[in-house]
Parts: structure tokens; sequence; C-alpha cells
């Protein structure tokens, strides 16, 4: 419907997770009619992104340094791993504040459908980290779906011969949900309830 | 919650019409696990909109030229002009096919309450347009909302002593609506511009 750079922008906007044609006219025109110190502040914040925005090389959770602040941060629990599968799950967990261990970050879940398999999430890393015997319970807190569930099954085979205890979240989790989502009283009551699997 | 680029990404997108803090952050991880060349497209996108978007120097439609498409095509009817408040509209009126003629793009809404005034709108040029007697029709298209009608009302004042037709769009039942549901004013407004059908 538009000409040139505003139609564009309006293309690219239209290609994110959640926004549909409307949404996108409105944020372009918005812009369109904005400070353009704003739009540069934004368009700074994405090349940022790309560019400096790394994971942490302990767990793997998206940070600005090397290491993570909660991998960095000594009166964590290093006696305990929860095992996620986004850096957004880690904030999720976070603000239930009924866990003060560490996490691990797997980068997705098991998928055939998506061509996923263990070999593309982080799970070495997961069984290197348990090599020094500090780590005595791991919590796989996968989303509560097919994959998610999937890849809990398959990580608890993993590391069954290693001898830490490993537990699953309890259900009260809703079943087809997603972690991000769940309120923080649930996901936390499901953290006291979780149950040992191997 | 998080660190560094990614917080400060989930903060501007946040600012953005219509995006919360939980879209904020599902796209900012979206954008995190994307091609760095999707990135820089959207950041090149936005700096191209607030370089280069003008505004078609007859109409004041957002336009990639100094005079837009529909100004400049030769098979639009030159003798309507139909007035709306933003380029957006131009996009909504032309879903309808209901009309070929010129648009007009006030850039607003005269509102008190946002300091908006008549100066503030493209209404001097409006009147310019009208000098050469081509136009017969101006058609005010304003939103049907307090500022709208306010706006039109004015509008219609001054273009008064120039002698062309002026004329509003006709308020009533949205078509496929429910009569039971529909607001008091919009079923009177429907009351008072009954048509005789038979």
């Amino acid at each position: 419907m538009y000409e040139g750079p505003i139609q564009n922008l309006i293309d690219e906007l239209g290609q994110l997770p959640g926004i549909g044609p409307r949404s996108a006219q409105r944020i372009a025109f918005h812009l369109l009619n904005s400070d353009p110190e704003e739009i540069a502040r934004l368009a700074a914040a994405l090349i940022d992104v790309s560019e400096n925005a790394h994971f942490c090389s302990i767990c793997f959770m998206v940070s600005a340094d090397d290491v993570c602040k909660i991998c960095a941060d000594p009166r964590r629990d290093r006696t305990k791993i929860c095992v996620v599968e986004e850096s957004k799950d880690v904030a999720a967990v976070e603000r239930t504040r009924e866990f003060r261990g560490l996490y691990h970050v797997l980068g997705g879940a098991i998928s055939p459908m998506d061509g996923v398999g263990p070999e593309h999430l982080h799970i070495t890393e997961l069984v290197r980290r348990l090599s020094d015997e500090t780590v005595e319970e791991v919590i796989l807190a996968t989303d509560p779906n097919l994959e998610g569930e999937a890849t809990a099954t398959y990580i608890a085979r993993v590391l069954a011969p290693i001898g830490v205890t490993v537990s699953r979240l309890a259900s009260g989790l809703p079943v087809g949900g997603d972690l991000e989502y769940s309120d923080e009283i649930t996901l936390g009551r499901a953290f006291v309830g979780r149950r040992v699997v191997s």
C-alpha cells in the first residue's frame, strides 16, 4: 500500500513474532512521527544485541560478559543446577525466588520435526559441569510439553550413570503450556514438589 | 533481569505502541537467535524511514518521492478530495475501493488537550488546493470521535465561503454488527441518517 521506506519498515516489523500487519503499520507510523534520536537508539540497540550479546561460557545464559552474574555470584548454591531450555526461562524461575542454585541453558529442546537433536543442545557441557562432583542435584525444568518432556527424559538417561540426583519439576504446571508464561506461584509450587526420577 | 545489550533492547522495544514487556522480551530473544543479517536489515529499515520517508508536497501523505503515487496518477478523479487525519487512513479508504479521487492528510486532529490547534494541521494548504476551482467536493473523513468531529466542523466552517460541496462520512450501524450491542450515540445517528428505501 505505501511507498518506499515506510512499507519496507512495515514489512520488516511484520516478520517479528506476535506482530501482525496492523501492529506493524501502527509501530511504523509511530516511529515516522517520532524523534529521529529515538529511532537511532532503537536501531543501535538492535545492532548492539547482534554484535555484543554473548552467552555465558559456563551456563549458556545470555550475558554481557564471559561469565554471567549468576554463575559469578558466590552466594549461589553450587550443589544444584536447574536445566532450562532458554535464557528467558531463567528469568521465570528467578521470579519464583524458590531456587538459589545455578542454571544450565540448553538452547532449545529436542524436536525431530524442527531438526533439533540432542547434539544441538548444550548437553555435553552439562555432563562436563558434573565431573568435579560439587553438584548433587540436577533439576530438569524444561517446558511441560512434548519436546520438553522428551528432552528431560533424554537428559535423565544420560545422567543416570553419573550418580547425581536428577529431579523433574512437579506436575501442576499446565500440560501443553509454556514455562515462560506460568505464574510465579504455580512455578514455585512445582519447585517445592519436584520428584526424583533417577 | 537481563544484562547489558539484551535488556537495553527489551527496554527500547517496550516503548513501542502495543508492545508490552512480555512481547518485548519475546521479540528480543527472537532477534538474539536470528541471523545478524536480519537484524541489520531491520535496523537499516528504521534508519531509512527516519532519513528518507518524506511527505507528499501536495497531499502530505507519506511518500518516497516529492509527489505521492496517488497525486501523480492521471486516472484519479481530480474533482474530489477526501480529507483524513493520518496517512494510514488513506490506506483504509483505499481498501474500500469506493473512492477514486484525491486525498488530503491533515497530520492529526484538533485536540486542545494535546495542544493541537488548527494551525498545526495542513488546513491552509487544503484551502490553497481549492483555489483553481477544479475541486467540486471535499469529503471530510476524520475519525468519528470528539477530536475528529471538532476538526470536521472547523474545516466545514473554513470552507463555507469557498463554495465547494463539503460532505461528511455517514455515521451509523457497522455492517455485520448487532443492533442490540450498538451504543446509544451510534444508534441515534443511524436514526437521524436513515434513508428511504421504497
